[in-house]
């Protein structure tokens, strides 16, 4: 066992779950640098965290994220919780010296992120390493996706097609939570899946996008709330058009209100060579077109053979993987940038460029979807 | 047999073949009250009109199609002809008393389309009946997929989302053509594919597109046209945000470009209860989902039981259908109309929206892609 | 136009509409050495008869298939009814000197199959044709299959999975029909579906089957006929394995009780270096594997490019084609076949084939599975 | 946390992992009664055992399975090794009041299979619960199937159909493993592949095999081995129509050589009112055909709802489970038993059941195909 590694983590619900199992895991399957320890975890109830301290396998709890921050076990913060507080514990835990992973989307703001990745950038200089969670990256047919374009296999970029459908919100009398509240978390389907679909695409291009026309929707503008109803005061919807810098044409959607689309992260990419296809629905998979001959076609490539990226790491081909192996590979590059003393990626820096962008869809729609383009030194 | 009714058709490239063959067999497998006499055959060039008429067998042929139209024997005129053409064509033929079936888009400018519109409508007072050949619509599937809608199976119409995708013109070495010339086609893959999702969208949705956000691309701006090259004066890919008048949020993409994607006419529809989902490339299937308990799932329907749009006159169930068929389709309900003195759909009307719809895009491509409205009186 | 060829078609109804619609169509888009002329239908009922003919566009009629084959105008005669017919028509029209197109099974037994393959190649000797009307064969992504196993590209065939799964029997009430009366069908689905599956396999991998272990079923012995029931006396389904002179291990099953498979002609061929899959609810396409390199995966083909089997006659890419198309094309390499004087494929030998693999389904069957070999030497 | 249970696991590569990791993590998921203490992990050789010991998380190892067996703070042996030792470690571990895992297939003969379920139902009484390790009906999938065809909803079952395929001794050259040698695997493809399916076959329908017609093939009879080459003695693959006792036809196949076909194991059940189909490297798919209406079609189910089997532990909708899933399900299901004190299935009667229809497999192949009954008694 390599020399361990103390890991704080705040929030314990969803995400905290899911980080968890990977914390736990990572070692057992990848030869990682460092052995995390789950040293504490935060949340604000002392009872419920102590409950799901006991279920996901952690040593102590803290009830004060501060105090977790200030442990002396705790090398690593790791935040899973809603998008309110990633700005203020992430730049407490820097400070603090310890290396953090922030669950997406990096912040609520453009101004928040902009502290973050400046605080981030400055850490790094003291060797200390930040993250965003952009799990969607570690999907292997999306690392595979990456590598084939990055080799040119598909020539130029024309166009990119990206969606990411839910149905959750389909039911107007679904209740409410902190996802359709502004002030907890920044946007809506916007901050929450279109956060993913902007990094994922901008990551298999290689590219950056430069501009947008948006427009967004809230279908349904309250929803049951305890014993009332509460103000959704975010997107239901996003939609928009994009340029990336190579010139490519994209398209983009955002919703928890696509009827019977479960988990729809799909991505497909045009070039002028080939094309890619994805569809998080059956993540183990990757089409990939490549313009050749009389028998050219989509072929469909089950992303389990050992050389496929992460993939040495599991089962014989065709032995699936699942959502959580993703935060699992996203936690073995993490240790191992820490264990190299390298930038993580996608680090902070990467994570504001997305905010950016999601800051001009905002914009674009509030001005009747006027074509935005994305400053990078606003 | 029921009684003959002769038909003069202009242009026999492409849809040439495809109308010929649904004029000559539309009658073979559907009651229809007429039955089609293939007159004359209108092209410009005497030699290569006369091989195709005996190709396709028509009576007649005609250099000029004036004359098409003037001959007594010529009760309908089919207009399989660039977009520059139509607007003369038809309002000849309309003048003349004589049925028109149009090819899509129904012209090359909003302006012409209105003229056409206009006196179709007239026409009509006189019984003369006109159609715009969007084909699309005669597939089972999506005439399926509009009766569906219809009855209120999916409820609310929240989504929608429409790509026509092609590769055609991948290759920056591919050939120029008319479709590439602006004065010809009036607009590029916007008219060419777009036309057909938009119509398609109105129609199975059953309701209008009220505004735009759009962008336009020309990615390879010069074509091997004989010996030079020639210049592309049109849209190689539009991509356009949009709405419905229900307040339903749209987006839309008609490329050339998209490699690996031969004839990819998709369109999905999101509603409170449940969704559809159609590939022209399985162009036979329609999946439904209807949100109703714990293995709710999209549904493969294959379309291709007897009492499905259309298949009553075909085969056994799971025998498919071809394009060509969407055309015979087309025919047979365009001499039903005829044949019960009523107005066939789309009718010109139909078409002048689809064309200010597309109108729209280019307005708003041209104005840095601002929401532009579809003004239904301007 | 080519010179002309009179026709003779005995058998008005599912097959009989197929088959017009082929030979009325065939010129229209292939370049054919002859011209069909639809020269006479046969059927056993004057006035059904007659109302087939106008409807399908023949010139004549007769009720005593003897008439039709004796007709000067009738020069080809194409068998589209039961197969207790097929021996005596073909035979006669053979003796007559007609080219003759036979209808799948080629006959109810091996010993009729075997007269008439006899007939065949002596007819064959006087410039006299006959082919039987396997069309499967000639759906453009069995025949591209077909090219790639010859070429070599799959390797050495280890594998074949056939299966031919239709439903129209599940229901238990659904009505007596001529093809559950072992004295006009031959056989059940073994001799309707499985005959197909069976030339298709031995066509596909240019190989012969060599024994067969099988066992038969009869689910639902009695059916409402008219007024009564009438008994079953066919086979609901037929399983069986297989051995090919190659050494290949093959399964096949054909049954129509399988609940929601509509025309599931399905095809896998597995061999040393890759695999084909087949299905013919997606007719357009074939999917094939070749084992090279990281990112090997089945590939979908769409067969509907110009270079693909038959394609060049058709539409552009992505343009699908339909069931009928498969008659169309075995139309026209008859006619080929006739205008070259040379033999087609599959003739009467290759039919008698086919019907000594089904009389060893049947005699395995009989004799609790055991091997049985089939026997070439008749 | 519940009480602890020591576990004593023997085997440490492929199995040894996955089981570890079900170990480790049942309790994380699962609310069950008692929490796995990784004990001691069994293994040959005591470096290679260590090592695997240190990654997998066991506290202590053992070079001998005897004393594994015999230590105190174990109380469950988990037998992941391959066939030749598993009826010889579980009648030891049995025989000293342990609770069995034991992998698949049961054993390598009848008469060995017959022994351990014999010593399972003495135990039994003593408390003493033991199961063997048929993963695939702890897929989500295949258990909601199972509760499918439970509830009727298919009606009655009329056609089977199962293949698991795999490709990874399509290469000749691929080298030699125990897998290929019958003193240590019993049998090849048949039961390594074949058990499982004829396994789900029968869990899924609720229903046993009666009797089969079989073949079997040994495709490449040497491969590398060392410096030299070693003998094949095991089949390739094995292929087989089987009965239900209900009269449902089925067909079998087992093969490691379907090239491209990484995990395939597939399963079709055809009822006379639905059907069923389930494809493991889509394995979180179910796909249901009820037939009802016009609209019928199959269901791609997602299988990732909270209502589902095993789901409410894991992640929102769409969020994909994977492989190894299906060993911690397995697991969970283990423990519930055991706490329950009640037998948990599949127990070792089940597997011997299993492997009687493997053993008639090999006897009809030996005797020309014969149709062979599975005797329940010999
Ligand atoms: N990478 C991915 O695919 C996903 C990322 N996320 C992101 O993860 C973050 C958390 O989301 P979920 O886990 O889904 O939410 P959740 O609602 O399931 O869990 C949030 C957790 O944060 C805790 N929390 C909330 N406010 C807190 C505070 N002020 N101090 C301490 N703890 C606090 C809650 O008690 C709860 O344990 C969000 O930023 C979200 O956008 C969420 C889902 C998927
Ligand atoms: N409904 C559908 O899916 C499709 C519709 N179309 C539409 O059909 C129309 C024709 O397109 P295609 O057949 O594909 O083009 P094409 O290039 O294959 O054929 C055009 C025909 O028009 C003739 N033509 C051109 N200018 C003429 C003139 N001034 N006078 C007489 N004949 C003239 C040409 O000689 C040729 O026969 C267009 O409006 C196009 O948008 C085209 C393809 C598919
Ligand atoms: N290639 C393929 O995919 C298919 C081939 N077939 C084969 O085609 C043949 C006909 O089948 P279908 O057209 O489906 O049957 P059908 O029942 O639709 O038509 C049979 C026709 O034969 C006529 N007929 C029956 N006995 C006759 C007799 N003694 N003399 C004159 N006419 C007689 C009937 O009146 C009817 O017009 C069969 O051999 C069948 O196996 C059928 C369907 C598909
Ligand atoms: N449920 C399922 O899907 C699967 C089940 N299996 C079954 O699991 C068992 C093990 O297979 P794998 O793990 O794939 O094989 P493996 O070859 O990966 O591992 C076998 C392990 O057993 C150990 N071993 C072998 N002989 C031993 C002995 N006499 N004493 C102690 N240890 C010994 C080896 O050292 C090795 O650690 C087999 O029965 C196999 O059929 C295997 C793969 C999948």
């Amino acid at each position: 066992m390599t020399e361990e590694i103390g890991v704080g983590m705040v929030g314990h619900a969803f995400m905290g779950a899911v980080h968890s199992h990977a914390w736990r895991s990572v070692h057992r399957f990848f030869d990682v640098p460092l052995t995390p320890r789950l040293a504490a975890l935060g949340g604000r109830d002392a009872a419920r965290t102590k409950e799901a301290s006991a279920k996901y396998g952690w040593a102590a709890t803290e009830t004060d994220w501060r105090a977790l921050v200030a442990r002396d076990d705790v090398h690593v913060v790791d935040i899973c919780t809603p998008g309110d507080t990633h700005a203020e514990i992430a730049l407490a835990a820097l400070a603090a010296g310890k290396h953090v992973l922030c669950e997406k989307p990096l912040a609520n703001s453009v101004a928040e992120a902009e502290a973050m990745a400046a605080a981030a950038e400055d850490a790094a200089r003291r060797g200390v390493r930040s993250m965003v969670a952009f799990n969607y990256r570690r999907v292997p047919a999306i690392a595979l996706a990456r590598a084939i374009v990055a080799e040119g296999r598909i020539g130029d970029v024309r166009h990119v097609r990206a969606v990411y459908l839910q149905d959750w919100l389909s039911d107007p009398e679904a209740p409410m939570t902190w996802r359709l509240r502004r002030e907890l978390a920044g946007s809506g389907a916007l901050g929450d899946l279109g956060a993913h679909i902007v990094d994922a695409a901008q990551y298999v291009t290689g590219d950056l996008i430069t501009g947008v026309s948006a427009t967004t929707e809230t279908f349904v503008t309250s929803r049951p709330d305890g014993d009332g109803r509460g103000e959704v005061t975010v997107d239901d919807a996003a939609v928009f058009l994009a340029r990336f810098s190579s010139g490519a044409l994209a398209t983009f959607e955002a919703t928890r209100y696509a009827s019977g689309r479960k988990n729809a992260m799909r991505l497909e990419v045009n070039g002028s060579r080939g094309s890619l296809a994805f569809d998080f629905e059956s993540m183990n998979e990757l089409s990939v077109f490549e313009a050749d001959g009389r028998e050219a076609g989509f072929r469909r490539i089950l992303v389990t053979e050992p050389d496929h990226p992460y993939l040495a790491a599991w089962w014989p081909p065709g032995h699936l993987l699942g959502y959580e192996h993703t935060f699992t590979h996203e936690i073995a590059d993490f240790l191992t940038a820490i264990g190299d003393g390298a930038d993580p990626s996608p680090g902070f820096a990467e994570g504001l460029r997305v905010q950016r962008v999601l800051a001009a869809v905002e914009e674009s729609a509030a001005r009747q979807s006027t074509w935005t383009t994305i400053g990078d030194a606003r």
